[in-house]
Parts: C-alpha cells; structure tokens; sequence
C-alpha cells in the first residue's frame, strides 16, 4: 500500500483532459417514433412551406371581401382534404371548414358564428377584411427555413415539424454503448443477504439510471470478479461492443483495488486524482480495443463520489458523443440559506435543495455531505460549487448553482 | 354547419373538472432496472442502517487514537468484505482499507499518507482524534428513516438507496395506457405523398413525444376513419386495453368533425370549449368500457392548440395518474422582453424563449402565435400565461412563467 503516484489534477484540467479524448459519434437515420429524446445530427431544413397552401382557420364560408354585408350563394363546401373545385365569383360563397383549402376567387373566411343562413344563401357582416381567418402558403414555415440545428434535442414540436415536412426518418447521433461493472470485494448483489463486512452494490443502479438518463445505452456486467486477469478478460470481451467503460470503485489506492493497474496495461491514463470533493480518486483512460479507441472512466466506489463525478466528467462526455449542442446542465443564481464551508484543497460540490423565497431560488444544505451519503443527492436540486481555501462560501451570497431539478 | 352547443368553460375551471375525473393507477412491484423514471407508490423506510458497520472512509490504518505518535505493530488487514478477526490492543495497528469494518479496539483510521512503515510497524502522527476517517453505523442512514415519500419520481440517487438497502423491486404506480389517434380527412401519413388539399399527419408524432415524456405507454391507432361507424368501431376496441384515449383533430363545429359525438354517444362530455388560446375546442369526456372509466381527451387538429391543450390538461393529468406529489411543471419568475397583447376573451398561453440577462430571465416572443404555426414551440423554454381583456401584459412586466426547459 502506497500514496497514489497520480498528480492531483485541477478539476477543470480533469475535466478539459478528459472532454479533448471524447470523440462524437456516428450518424444513423431513424424512425420518428424511435427519435425521441436523440441529438439531430444535421439542420433540419423545410424542403416546402407549410401550410403548403391557404388553409382556413375556422369553420364558416369563403367569401370574398368585397361582398361583405351582402347574401351570397353557397356554390359548395372546401372540406380539409377534399378542395371546392370552383371559384368563387362576385355575389357567391363556399362554407369552408377548418384546414380546407381558400378556394380561388375568395379573399377571406367569415366564422360560422357570424353569418346568417337562409337555405343556399349566408348574409356576412357588414364589414369583411381580406386576409383573415386563413393561413397563406408559407405563414407557418417558408421553405428553406430552418427548423431545428444540428445538437438539437428532438422532442415533440421538433418531431412534429419533421413530420409536417414529409420527413420519416431524421439522421441523428448513435447513442454511446456504455458497459458498467461495479467492483469491490465487499458488495454482493441486491437482494442477496450482505455477510460480515459485506454490503449491497448500490451504484450500478444508480449510475444504470444517471447513464440511461444521459442517453447512453448500457449493459451491465454485474459485479467484477477480485482476480485481475478475470477483471481483464471481462473487460476486455466488454469493450468490443462498447464505446465507453464506466466502472466504480477499485480505484482508491488499496492493494485489492484493480482498476487503476487494469486501465494503465490497456491504455493510457490521462486522469487519476481530481482535487476534487466527493470524487478524489477519479480515472480517465482511453483505451485500445479491436484497433479502435474506446473511454473508461474509474469512477471513485462512494455512493455520492460516484455519482458526483458521473455529473462532472461522464455526463458532458456522453453529451458531447451524442452530438448535444449544450453539453452541461443549466445554471441559475441561487442564495445560500446556509455558510458553506469550503475544503483546504479540493473544489467541492455540495448538494442542496431549492425553495422559492419570493423571485430567488434559497439553497440549503442537504445535510451531511459524506461521501457514503446518498441520501445528500436524494431530493437534491443543485449543485453548489465550493472553490477550495479558506474563505468558504457565506449565507446570503448569490452563486450560480448547477440545476437537476427544478423545485 | 352550426356554431357549437357546448358552453366556453374558463381554463381554471376546465382544468378543475378534468382533474376531478381522474383516477390514480394501481400498484405494481417492479425490478429495479425498470423503476428508472417511476413513481413510488409507497414511502421507502430504512428496514436498517447505512453504513451496516463501521466502515473506513480511506485507506490506511486502524488504530487507537491513545498511541498517536508511537511505533505500532501491524496484526493483519482489514479489506472491504474482508475484516479483520482480531482485536486491536494497545501498541497495535491493522492495515484498513475503503470501506473495510473498523476492528474492535480501533477508535480511528490513520490515512495511508499520514504514516510512516517500516517492516511490520507503523508510526503515526503526534496528534490523533477518536472517530475520524471512518463511517460508523448509521451515519449514513438510520433505521425507520424515510428515504422518499410516495410521489417520488425514482432517479439514481433513489435506486442506489433503494439497493443499498437490499430492496431488488420497488412499489410503483403503473403508467397510463394511452390509445393516440388522428383525425382529418385531410390526413396523410408520414412518407406519403400529400394530394391536392392535403397534409401529413404531424400531431401523433408531436403527442407520441409529449406522452412518452409524460411517463405514458403509448398505442398508436394511425389516422381514424372518416366514417362514423367504423371509428366508433376502432375506438371501443383500443379502449379495452387503454386507459385513456387522445385524439386530435375532430372537435371544431365542422360537419365532418367526428370527435365529439363519438365521445357524446359513449359517456359524458364534461368540457366541450375552453375560453383558451390556443386551443378552444378542447374537450374532455369519461367514457364506459367493459364495465370501467375511461379518460378521453379530444384536443384541436392545430399543431400548437394540441400540444398546448395537452401541457394545459392531459400532462397534469396524466402524472396524477401515475401518484406524481407535482402534477404541474415548475415555474420561474420571468421579465418579458415584448409587450404581450391580450386576447378579448380568452386565456392565452404564449410560448417564449429565455435567456439570462445577469440573474434575470428574460422571455421573448418565439414568433407567431398562431395555432398552425408549430415553430413557436420549437425551442420554447416557457409558456407565458395573458389574462384575457383589454390589458396585455406590458415589457418589462415579471410574470410567472411555466419552464418548459431552461437555457
């Protein structure tokens, strides 16, 4: 047992080392149904205008404006779908219904609620505006518009609009395969009956939902086996299907911890202590799989470390793989309800919940922020940053604060 | 052709008689993996206490803080999952690692970079503090504490404690089955060719997204027929298997709009028009099938008026459904950019984008606010809600404002 002979990395060093190894993925076309939630991966362009022609805004008639106050005759009905193929001439009119087509000749639609019927004959208002109650070609979109850029999150207007457009497939960024492997000698699986020592893994249920929640597509490799060239074989079959590795613990400096000796003989290092709180130990690897590069992140065994470096380091990275326009969470300016108190050397991230105290957002502390702690992230809505010194952070200052929920 | 029988309800009071007519779903116990997103049905209460034993927080040695500054003779380790049998007396030590069970004797972990070794002694610094460097029972989490109350949405932090405390299937509230259908003569699918007077369905597509995200498993019943029968037909079968039923399109006034008396002859239409803009021909009706209620929400064939008729009143009421403790998304205080006109006589909901002006946010106008034109919910963070009448909302007004994401 030794101090690790890794450097203490600043954590935006870390996380800049770690965001230049990224690589983003390829392109595939998908089925809307399937596009939900992916990354467009090239701007969406209207190929037409929409609406492709005048299509009434209401039911009613189709007149022309200068017939206003006059009886017309109702030569015929412009149903959605199924156009009146004639023209309306001065002294007539068509009853037209929403999304129907304006028929040539009519310069405006009346509301039904604003006629008179007699029979074959509507008497309009005294007074018609040309214009209204339809919408002309192109009101909605005009071709060549652009719809949504490349980075776009494509959610239910942006699929909507592609289906609009005639598109039924959309090219978007492959999701990134992520194998997940927890390690310690002390975790059994869930359900199981922890012995002396021994405790329960709890963070590849956690870090399962944080990975699918950050759009990777995850298989889960269970618990690694405690016998090195078993760890390495598993891990190596893993990486021919995955893009990225994403183990926690075994990354302290411990005798039995393998993942660090693990990473080094199959790759390169680039990160392997973070001044960084919850989190320290944290790894960052590519490595060589098959001649192609692959990523491992060595995320610390503590509950929160876990998942407070998976914030930090792998959930930009999985954005960026996915072609995201914006890779970190959003940011408000937050009050601290509470004094902050700041670690000697490391930035830390502390946990709080967000009430609404008039127009600002009050953060108070989560309680105990112990890295074996879960329960300071269960409810969380932000994260504070604590910059590392003596100064710490005091009650009512304003910070920006990390958002993953808002209250 | 006649104006529509159905009184306008104002918003408030159409949105209080939807609610009032939904049930909360059952309770099923499901395999963590597939709790990602869930809604807890039942408070989660620690059956024991996290940490189980006192378990190190680093690595290094167990000792008594009363031999701080001797030389100490090392007996054994204690690895996680793998303790140390014996008890540590006075002048003795035991190698501990990350998360491995404090011996007995021992009051404090030295960390491994605080020490001197040679051979078989350790020395360790002048001063020591009884209780530090490691985590003991319950300091985590104590037995009987509630981890989350019912109503919890479950992410990571939730599945982590939930397997940490040996629980492998949580109590969750089924997702509403939602049968989704289009409706307009003028109708095409997706990836066909739209003829003289038609366009491609984009609603289902837009609704598909919005429901998923809404936590709804989703059937999609296509384009419905145009003849009364054989809808009525397809919409008594879905409805065998779905809670709920959501149509778009077929509720304005127009002779060929099928929606409403379909849901007239099948149970009670509780709002028929809605003072809302968009989307004023929103109606909702509880249905009987088989000897059960059925939710049926008829929302407006216009892109805009279906997607905010159901952030209005399908959303809400589809995570009461599901036992959400928020039913309603969150909502930020906004300054408008723009001057926000008012319509006579209905509610309107404006959709805007946010940017931050120093720890402002500022809301513009996305364009248009016409119901057609789905681009003004194309990168929306907000919806801005405009009292009805003669005011407006002035620029430079704070208004509350509903996030839909943030910037």
């Amino acid at each position: 047992m030794r101090a690790s002979a890794y450097p203490l990395v600043e954590v935006d060093d870390a996380a800049a080392l770690v965001m230049e190894n990224i690589p983003v993925l390829g392109v595939e076309r998908v089925a809307l149904a399937h596009c939900i939630g992916r990354v467009l991966a090239e701007d969406l362009v209207a190929p037409e205008s929409l609406p492709p022609f005048s299509a009434s805004a209401v039911d009613g008639y189709a007149v022309r404006s200068s017939d206003a106050g006059k009886p017309l005759r109702v030569l015929g009905e412009s149903a959605a779908g199924r156009p009146f193929a004639g023209k309306i001439a001065p002294g007539t009119a068509a009853r037209i219904l929403t999304g129907g087509v304006l028929p040539d000749g009519a310069d405006c639609v009346v509301m039904v609620e604003d006629v008179r019927v007699d029979g074959d004959i509507v008497v309009t208002p005294p007074a018609l505006k040309a214009g209204t109650n339809f919408h002309p070609p192109g009101a909605d979109l005009r071709a060549g518009e652009t719809v949504a850029t490349a980075g776009t999150q494509l959610g239910a207007a942006e699929l909507g609009l592609a289906a609009a457009l005639g598109f039924p497939r959309l090219p978007v960024r492959r999701r990134p395969r992520v194998a997940l492997l927890s390690t310690g000698d002390e975790l059994v699986e869930v359900g199981a009956k922890p012995g002396s020592g021994q405790i329960v893994d709890s963070n590849r249920w956690a870090l399962l939902a944080a990975l699918r929640d950050a759009g990777a597509e995850v298989r889960s490799l269970g618990i690694g086996p405690d016998e090195p060239d078993a760890l390495r074989k598993l891990v190596v079959e893993a990486l021919r299907e995955a893009d990225v590795l994403v183990t926690s613990g075994g990354v302290s400096v411990g005798t039995h911890d393998l993942i660090k000796p693990l990473l080094e003989s199959l790759g390169t290092v680039h990160v392997g202590r973070v001044k960084l709180k919850p989190g320290k130990p944290f790894t960052f690897a590519t490595l060589r799989s098959d001649g192609r590069d692959k990523l491992a992140f060595g995320l610390p065994g503590f509950p929160v470390s876990s998942l407070v470096t998976f914030e930090v380091f792998v959930r930009p990275a999985l954005r960026k793989m996915q072609g995201f326009a914006t890779l970190q969470r959003p940011t408000l300016p937050v009050r601290l309800a509470y004094d902050a108190r700041a670690t000697a050397d490391r930035t830390e991230f502390q946990r709080v919940t967000l009430t609404r105290e008039g127009g600002e957002l009050l953060a108070r502390s989560t309680g105990s922020q112990s890295s074996s702690r879960l329960m300071s992230l269960a409810g969380a809505h932000a994260l504070v940053r604590i910059p590392p010194g003596d100064q710490g952070v005091k009650a009512g200052s304003v910070v920006e604060a990390t958002i993953l929920a808002l209250p």
